[in-house]
């Protein structure tokens, strides 16, 4: 499978996804960190998080994100509570559910860049899956 | 507030939405842990998720909850290396990710109960600002 990154990504992402398979071509996206078709994936970790909590551009990408793409994904690695800087515990928690009951972004936080490798190819899977399905669908469809 | 909160829920979630003004009405619930309107909670530690993964309850679980409300969420408390038994760490994540985009189910994994109660509280408030949006909105076509 071959997926755009983009090109600010770590090679550590890239070589924990060649590893599973997942082949990533590296360009400079405007939206995302992981783009294939209608879907989108953003990575961040719990201090990414945070800090684009407070300078505003996480609302900001989230709201590209609707707008831009069909399916959107925001997976956060580390913990919630080793979190840096003073950002009081449930303002995290309050953006967290902020983003998935507002702006219905599916969210996952995990604890690595290896689980959170593992969550992007099963996410992808998922939707190739569902994609290949609807062409089928369509097929039959076109073929009747 | 007040909700609907299954008679098998722990004392220590009852008192802690206590504390954060969500009262809780224990009841038999026959789907989900707390319910208010058409949202539903599924409160997992992160054992009983792989449990449940394991002998099937959770997936019947999800599909039911997908039947009657319209707004479904599954919470988790723990850590994904910190489960207990022998299931694999990507059969977990590919759980989660299964919940996330096959059933349309909003996970959030937290660390423990408190804030697991706090992202309760987050969620229904949300959900009650939404339902009084609504409401206002529909005086509002009545009334002309």
């Amino acid at each position: 499978m071959l997926i755009d990154m983009d090109d600010r990504e770590t090679n550590v992402m890239m070589k924990e996804l060649g590893e599973m398979e997942i082949m990533c071509y590296p360009k400079r996206l405007k939206t995302g960190d992981y783009v294939w078709k209608d879907v989108c994936i953003e990575r961040k970790t719990m201090d990414d998080f945070c800090a684009s909590m407070i300078d505003g551009r996480l609302r900001s990408q989230v709201e590209r994100m609707k707008k831009e793409f069909k399916y959107n994904y925001v997976l956060v690695s580390g913990k919630i509570s080793g979190r840096k800087g003073d950002m009081n515990e449930n303002c995290v928690i309050g953006m967290l559910v902020s983003l998935v009951v507002k702006y219905n972004i599916k969210i996952l936080i995990l604890e690595d860049d290896r689980q959170l490798a593992y969550a992007i190819k099963r996410i992808l899977e998922r939707h190739e899956k569902m994609y290949d399905l609807e062409e089928m669908k369509g097929g039959e469809v076109n073929g009747k």
